[in-house]
């Protein structure tokens, strides 16, 4: 009905990488080619549903648990759903795949050097971090793990915004969620 | 570009009112008039996002609060959203009502009195509760607290199933989610 199929893009990478940045741009060109997309994000994820969580370990991985399942029902809806978070941690990470299911599961590590996400420092929280104000800063004072095996790598150092997001588009028709450009009558998608 | 505005349609009511097959009929309905829709129930909310809560008050009131939210995201995605919860509670339903925000909240009054509900108990919760094997179970050992001023109400052991579609596609068109009827074109809805 909406020639496409319901898939989640899971954005992972350092704060300031691009990964809210590519998110949204990608949603705007699929809303554009009249796809259903849309993005979960700290903006609307952290002070609604996650609301009464903190930044514990705990609090984390619970954060990235509900993340999982609320991508997974919106797969489920037929979206194309991009979340855009932090998820420093792999095992979290594995766990949101196993909740959405690894075939409609496409891990978009934003691979960008620390040095240029801590130039960039678009929130200033970088310098918070150095300086000591902010406890347990992914890539400064808490690890960041990265992705073993993901469906794309980017770097918002060497590719521009428009590379990006064509290498995605492309992704999702390779993958078969998006109908192939060849075919643009939408018979390309189950 | 989907020919619709999000909203949520919120079923409420009894065990055995007719929630399920209510929201899973007009799912159906609005899926095969090519809109996007979505049902939020407890076989996949209860195992999923929600698989962390129990049955105590504040847990039914934590897993209604999860549901507004997540219902919330899936309006602003665009989705014709459809929960079948008995939530019992009219607070935690204003609170939900808070959270998507009033002018698309449509609370759904599923008012099929008791006797025809226990008659027909399709899942013997009700003859458990009586012999006392469930506690504090909803019309029998726990409050129903019916809405206040429902956007419809609809009694299922009055009307049938047909009518029932009927009465909430009409709703939907009325307030503008669905566009008119008259203009197949599809210029009704914003």
């Amino acid at each position: 009905m909406l020639r496409q199929r319901g898939c989640v893009l899971w954005f992972t990478g350092l704060s300031g990488s691009g990964k809210s940045t590519l998110a949204a741009a990608l949603e705007a060109t699929l809303l554009g080619e009249g796809h259903a997309a849309f993005v979960l994000d700290g903006d609307n994820v952290r002070h609604g549903l996650n609301s009464d969580l903190g930044f514990s370990p705990a609090d984390r991985t619970e954060n990235i648990r509900r993340l999982g399942e609320v991508a997974a029902l919106m797969a489920d809806a037929g979206l194309i759903t991009l979340t855009a978070f932090i998820s420093p941690y792999r095992a979290d990470r594995d766990a949101a795949r196993a909740a959405i299911g690894g075939g409609r599961f496409l891990e978009v590590f934003v691979d960008t050097p620390l040095e240029v996400c801590e130039r960039r420092d678009p929130k200033q929280l970088y310098r918070k971090a150095r300086a000591g104000e902010i406890g347990e800063f992914t890539g400064v004072s808490a690890p960041y793990e990265p992705p073993v095996d993901p469906a794309v790598a980017l770097d918002t150092s060497v590719l521009d915004l428009g590379a990006c997001i064509d290498r995605l588009v492309a992704l999702l028709r390779e993958r078969g969620f998006l109908p192939d450009s060849a075919s643009p009558a939408g018979g390309g998608a189950a």
